[in-house]
């Protein structure tokens, strides 16, 4: 989840100066826009120690006209609000149309909190989520826009910056520090599933990296005016009955003034793509890792444990052949691959979800998808075929249809291959030359390639809100195909082994 | 929440034919229209045991072309569907687009059973319940119509039916019966829960009562032509890009060809207003309770507890003149009275629940609500100020809003004083007549009149949404206004009696 926000980017001085004064200059539109509609904003601003909220704020106070924002601190209580129902605090504090509230901390911190620090359980915590996803959606269908950021530094980085000279004296203040930091695993084991269970399509999360100022500044306020510009275009639109035909816009001001200086890194650039092993050392590795598979999946067996596949990655990446070595390993018995092509008449007739549900497998068995229900963020997406209102829902939909599955004790692997724009080439280069592979090669692949950045984008995105501790993404280092098998290989063993190491045979219990 | 479902309603034979074909007409047009749209529809039928769901099953496919209807019973579990996770059986039975699926049983029945069989706590069931939800507002989203049905019969008379002759012969055969009729009580009580979290606005529930075989059957497809026929509006409007000026009607065929014979009654008929007090009794009383009362307000105080009180009523029922009667009894550091008028410049560009949350009382003290958060689903239902979408959605919002408070500790009455339209003509003419009374007589007073049996309808909703374990309706018997002060201070003394008593310093918990 938090994958693509410790990428270091960085933005020079110059670009800096020149992107913020554009951004100021539409958030001050915007307002104005904001000021005469039915709608109001609200902005939440969380995220680690030291990743600069207070900077952030400050930032939101100069874009803003202040007359019609006000910015709340939920720190301690008063006295008038613990006498109270715990809601009323932030009710007191909702903005009315037209106006804009800033919420340093807000109804996320108390849930988080506590459970971080173990005063409260995840029970506790899920129910106040709950609460939470109700309240949003409440306001949200009254009108408010919500904005929630999440503001990230890595372990290493936190601890860097708080023990950095200036910072020790901004921060030696603050009474919680100190519980704060020590504990930053708990926090973001914590805040993860909070940031999850509530990353709505109404209300969805902003993960912003913050080692960089700059960089954080400007990616917190391209996002602030993008989602503006959406919601107020809808409300407008309603306003005059017309139907909305504006194709909204991945490419972001920010984007185009640093004209990918900073902004176009991805989790994907952080994959290491010269990985390779030579053929001796691959087919070592391959026949030990695909004993180990064969002997694992008939234990998974045992156990009655099933497990889902996904396979994902660029078209040409390999996910077919490494499909194959997996597949190799196991017994025939035990494992069915659905290749996910174009929906029949009667999956289309259903709920995108649909065609993967049916196809979940039995206890002991294994479903291998051949691309999945991520088409809904990845191709459906580029090719607007869902709407932005629907792949955003759909980030939620996904992490709960996941959930369902890992609560039923269902192991989830979910890869994607990955391989650069040079390696594709060449690759579609070979398959043209090649009789027999000539048939894997159409005239949409090569459209494809130009979406390339906008895919890149997409499964930025799409690890940032669905990679999970229950569910990771692996990114795998697909330029070398036999690292690339390896690399696959050994996560399903690594993850099985846990499981049948853990060894104890979760039967299916009630509540799953 | 079941008291409008234990009215006794008689439908003669004849009336009941006529019905009847025309409902099967209808069902059958509308389900053409279905099967050229993009929606599906499910209905979930639920309810007692003893209810007749069988019967009604039976109806239903006589109404519909059965070819596009499929019927599912979620009875045991079979050996594929253990080994997957819970909701794969559920996925595997959806409706296509334009199909039907009537579901005898459904997601809702193993988390009531569990729970009502102790298998399962509480906090199982919610999270069960925040999974249905978010399940149903997939589904809706997606295009789903979704109709809840729960039939009701009070536990006298599921007993009188269970153990009549021709039912046992029915019935003996069911191995579940016998558990389930003894804890009747258990099972109400678990059920009310999960009917009102999970009462949404996307997908209502609609609690029919099912004492009459024929109005039982009627009442249901009344409700399953009108919600077909605005959900299949909405969507043939969208398709043509016109903006819907429908207006939702909620007179419906049944009534109309019923002519008021019987589905005219509701809760409100249930009150007795011929009960009255003479003055000598009613100053005795009078004078007790509100001695009572007053060292009850202050045992709260001493408790922190706070307490908010709701009075809503007919024009000239005498919600004011009883308010009155309970704030001569309470200190007057202790309680505020708030008139709900029209709202502020300030509320209205807020949430509406939100001049509401402003109000609530600090720890010991008291607010008296003088019409309050309830107007939205009575004078903007019946006036159209709120659309039909809004006022469904805003049940569940209420009942969360009132939980929000109950969990803190909050006391929580609310009355509805209730008078028959010749005692307010009665009062009304008695104003005109009176100088000191002229001015609460306005001529919206008398338009108000003309639409009297809308508001019984609404009032009748409204108590079965919103009247739960925790937060009741009173209907106070208002045509001698001495009962029913009398009745009301009663009421208050005895809940906050039973808190008193309970005498725990309930200190405002973190979880509240």
């Amino acid at each position: 989840m938090f994958e693509a926000a410790e990428i270091d980017h960085k933005v020079s001085k110059e670009k800096f100066k020149e992107a913020e004064m554009e951004l100021h200059h539409r958030v001050l539109t915007l307002q104005q826009r904001l000021r005469q509609s039915p709608k109001s904003l609200i902005i939440i601003v969380s995220g680690v120690e030291g990743a600069g909220k207070g900077e952030v704020l400050d930032r939101l106070n100069r874009w803003f006209d202040t007359r019609d924002v006000e910015t709340h601190a939920f720190f301690d209580e008063t006295d008038e609000e613990i006498q109270r129902p715990r809601y009323w605090r932030f009710w007191r504090c909702l903005p009315a149309r037209g106006k804009v509230g800033i919420m340093f901390g807000s109804w996320y911190t108390k849930p988080i909190v506590d459970l971080a620090l173990k005063r409260s359980d995840l029970a506790d915590m899920d129910q106040e989520l709950n609460r939470i996803n109700t309240l949003e959606q409440m306001l949200s269908n009254d009108g408010t826009i919500i904005l929630k950021f999440w503001f990230h530094l890595s372990k290493e980085e936190q601890k860097r910056r708080l023990e950095s000279e200036a910072e020790i004296k901004k921060l030696k203040k603050s009474p919680l520090l100190k519980d704060f930091s020590k504990s930053y695993d708990a926090f973001l084991t914590v805040s993860e599933r909070a940031i999850r269970v509530t990353d709505t399509g109404h209300a969805p999360w902003h993960i912003i990296g913050a080692i960089d100022m700059k960089y954080r500044d400007l990616a917190m306020g391209s996002i602030l005016v993008n989602t503006l510009e959406d919601a107020l275009e809808d409300s407008e639109e309603s306003a005059k009955n017309t139907t909305s035909t504006t194709e909204e816009s991945d490419d972001d001001i920010v984007a185009s003034i640093l004209n990918g200086e900073a902004s176009h890194a991805t989790v994907l650039d952080t994959v290491d793509l010269s990985q390779q092993l030579d053929d001796k050392e691959f087919d070592e590795q391959l026949q030990a890792l695909q004993e180990r598979l064969h002997g694992l999946a008939w234990d998974m067996f045992k156990l009655r444990r099933n497990m889902v596949m996904v396979f994902e990655g660029w078209d040409g990446a390999g996910k077919g052949s490494a499909i194959r070595r997996v597949t190799a390993a196991i017994d025939a018995r035990l494992y069915r691959v659905i290749p996910i092509a174009a929906p029949t008449d009667e999956e289309l007739a259903h709920h995108y979800l649909w065609r993967f549900w049916r196809q979940i497998p039995r206890g002991g068995h294994i479903t291998i998808y051949d691309r999945s229900w991520y088409g809904r963020v990845l191709v459906e997406r580029v090719e607007g075929f869902a709407s932005k209102q629907q792949w955003l829902r759909s980030y939620k939909e996904i992490n709960d249809f996941e959930e369902h599955l890992t609560n039923h004790g269902t192991v989830v692997c979910k890869f994607w291959v990955h391989i650069d724009q040079e390696e594709q080439l060449r690759r579609f280069k070979a398959r043209e030359t090649d009789p027999r592979k000539q048939h894997k090669i159409t005239d949409e692949d090569w459209r494809n390639r130009e979406k390339w950045h906008k895919y890149e984008l997409a499964v930025n995105d799409m690890v940032t809100h669905t990679s999970t501790a229950n569910t990771p993404w692996t990114l795998v280092a697909g330029n070398d195909k036999k690292f690339a098998r390896v690399q696959i290989l050994e996560t399903i063993c690594e993850r099985l082994q846990a499981v049948v190491d853990a060894g104890k045979d979760r039967e299916p219990s009630k509540s799953d």
